[in-house]
């Protein structure tokens, strides 16, 4: 390795000396956000643009596999549509951006910019549908929200982020309910299969739930400092919104009913989870299925002849089966290195004159920085092979780590010792009162993660009022 | 036809008798778009969203073939940053929607929802870019903008629309100014070779171009009631952007230079553009290259035996080659046929016992309503062909009409006759002083469109003042 990428290793913070810092340097020099002179708002650079649009052509092809239909909603809603549910806007009204003129001239009444869009959807759905021929609707929408945050940090908590809000309405409450399961698993899928990220499903318990909804799903991931984050959530409304916004349908005997509802969403905040889960002290690790650039090709002695020739040929090849890009700038190998090490590319392909010699090249892992010679006529097979591979070592690693960082507590002296010491989610049961809720996060500062599908017993009381327990809940601090 | 379908298409206002309220059908009708109770912005649809996806698919990969890469800026601009170039706060400020609260405290400095992202991609490339090695930056965002309009109607001017905004920066002039052309070049190819529209390339005068600009290079089309449509604009803005954000790098002598800048975009409107090049009295007529569905299967007599099923294995078949729907739902096949006349589908599959008998089925076109038997065997080669056949035969049958709509004047006597009597665009010399285009559109209520690339000379004298003439313009009224 040259000296300069050297240097340029050195610059990032040790992820296990300060980890926000580290988190911090990974998004400046692998160039995957900026600041903007807008307080709280971040621009997503081209890098993390790619990783969002893999993850949005992922979704949206299973959206569309299971009969979901794109549309777009207004930016704005009026303070009077965004009140008609009591629950809904008393969740959101403290954190939105509020449009008060248009031009010169003050509106008579003021906009907020959405912070989600159900509203606008009850409104929609109201008017169009009359009968049960025209259920279910099955809507999603891709777009950006606002919500006034007072503290940021880039992917995780910033205010303006981008998002999909799926919002959907059915006959029948078993309907609407199985499909606030299926996408919950669709994300799931999303998590573990393309971002090699475990999850955990369960139900959040009320305290948490959605502002106006009935219950809420969520899926919860575990970062590397022992803190969860939650990576998307599918809420089951039930007929709240319906009552208050009107959506009646007359049913099959020409009754009038009220719909049942259901909404779900994930956020740009996964990329920040991706960092935190697969990122090292050498930069980020980008799982290979959204990786912008699966194969780096790195030309060795670059100006002997023939080393450009047979890199242009290799990456021509190399393009129809991954994504691949050429590096024959001027900078020195060791450099080039170091920068796709930082970006977290799958895997660097070196060729150089001796490797053309013998008809091979190396090819180097990000996630294990092992390094295996290939036949060059052995490439359409290995490449591909390799980065199922590298998908696979990524999620068995972070499986193990939450594995690690997941410890039962049967009393607050052990729950608070996890928190404190060992970090990672606790598992303890709960008694169901939310008194006990309040003070376990006031006493700990971690919040119940979810109450998950697959319950264990782990004691058979609560562990902080020691009453008979209900369910087992992950708690855990939180992004 | 069943007098319910004949009902349905009653239902629609004649284009030739009152045009906007035949658009305003249309848009109702193929539910492409319902208004909220947002003042000025609509809901986009399912299946007008589905248009602007095709449209988006098309360009998005252009785009990405000619080296450019995606980001996301943020939503707002602070009114400083706005400021910052002196002729563009002058084009914008009037029509922006300002936040000034956000939660419950009064915002220090008031923001704009974007109408256009010029501020922050200058305040951004200004902090990136430090030498010529950096350069050129070719980006592009998806987006939705804000223009506080007065009136609206859907898809051509509303509050909110979507679009895409590309902004590139170059170290020369020259290949700043070749970006801007090969922009507006890839614009007119969708235009043309998706949307079936042909259009008119040219250069706006100072009086219309782009707030900050140098030059704008547009692609006009003309409606089915001549009325002119600016379908994609591409800028070049010189340096004044750069000189006011500092957009600055050191070139390849080691001496600090301002960079050479482009932007272009194009919007929503083109969705209401296709509605009204291509539809006629029975609805809308989608371009078979963007249509959702570009096939539907319509099964006759569908309760006896064997229909359904044959409908089935021919959506089946016809998937693979197409965008195909099947509507097996119990209306009767004459309501469907309206329907999805209404919809512009452009070809509609009729299948009954009879024609599984003689093992054919009858395509009908929606552009010309000619009806064809075809061998079910022949269907892989017959539909593709079919569907480029309809695509050629919508463009002839438009570009016909431009050239119809498209009169020479050269005194205003013509000019008034054409735009009055005639409509489309009037073809006339121009002095290039404002004054007489500022008069032109006092007297006639048209604007110059553009100073076509392609000159001619249909007199040597201004048609308003009379004196020596400069260039060609095309003028019109316009949407």
């Amino acid at each position: 390795m040259s000296k300069k990428s050297k240097k340029l290793v050195e610059q990032i913070t040790s992820r296990d000396e300060d980890f926000a810092q580290w988190y911090t340097d990974i998004v400046k020099k692998a160039e995957l956000a900026d600041y903007s002179s807008v307080k709280g708002c971040m621009i997503i650079r081209p890098y993390a643009y790619a990783m969002w649009e893999s993850i949005q052509g992922y979704l949206d092809k299973r959206f569309k596999e299971t009969g979901h239909e794109n549309v777009y909603m207004p930016v704005f809603i009026p303070e009077s549509l965004l009140q008609k549910e009591k629950d809904h806007v008393e969740g959101f009204a403290p954190e939105v951006a509020w449009v008060t003129h248009g031009g010169d001239e003050e509106l008579t009444e003021k906009l907020c910019v959405r912070p989600t869009s159900e509203t606008l959807f009850c409104e929609h759905y109201a008017k169009i549908v009359q009968s049960y021929k025209d259920l279910p609707k099955l809507y999603n929408q891709w777009c950006s929200v606002v919500r006034w945050e007072k503290t940021t940090r880039p992917f995780l908590r910033t205010t303006e982020f981008l998002w999909q809000e799926g919002h959907t309405i059915h006959e029948t409450k078993e309907q609407a309910e199985s499909e606030t399961k299926r996408m919950l698993n669709i994300y799931a899928e999303l998590c573990e299969n393309v971002l090699a990220m475990p999850v955990l499903k369960g139900q959040k318990t009320e305290k948490e739930k959605f502002a106006g909804g009935e219950a809420t799903y969520t899926i919860e991931a575990l970062m590397h400092d022992g803190k969860a984050l939650q990576a998307g959530t599918s809420h089951f409304l039930g007929q709240n919104f319906a009552k208050s916004f009107g959506m009646q349908y007359s049913d099959r005997d020409g009754k009038l009913q009220y719909v049942y509802q259901t909404s779900w969403g994930i956020t740009t905040r996964l990329i920040g989870a991706i960092i935190m889960v697969h990122g090292d002290d050498n930069g980020l690790v980008v799982p290979p299925r959204i990786a912008p650039v699966q194969v780096i090709i790195v030309p060795v002695a670059q100006h002997k002849e023939g080393v450009l020739e047979k890199a242009n040929e290799l990456k021509d090849r190399i393009s129809k089966i991954a994504r691949a890009k050429l590096d024959d700038s001027d900078k020195m190998p060791g450099w080039k290195f170091s920068e796709y090490e930082m970006k977290g590319v799958p895997i660097r392909l070196e060729v150089g004159p001796k490797d053309i010699e013998k008809n091979q090249v190396v090819l180097a892992r990000r996630d294990t920085g092992e390094k295996i010679f290939v036949p060059m006529e052995d490439l359409e097979n290995k490449i591909p092979e390799l980065l199922d591979d590298i998908h696979n070592n990524m999620f068995n690693r972070a499986k193990q780590s939450v594995e690690e960082k997941t410890h039962a507590a049967v009393n607050m002296k052990e729950f608070k010792d996890i928190v404190e010491n060992k970090t990672g989610f606790v598992k303890a049961m709960w008694c169901g009162d939310r008194e006990c809720e309040d003070k376990i996060r006031e006493e700990t500062g971690a919040t119940s993660r979810c109450m998950p599908f697959e319950q264990e017993e782990v004691s058979d009381t609560c562990v902080y009022c020691g009453k008979k327990a209900k369910k087992l809940v992950y708690w855990g601090r939180a992004y």
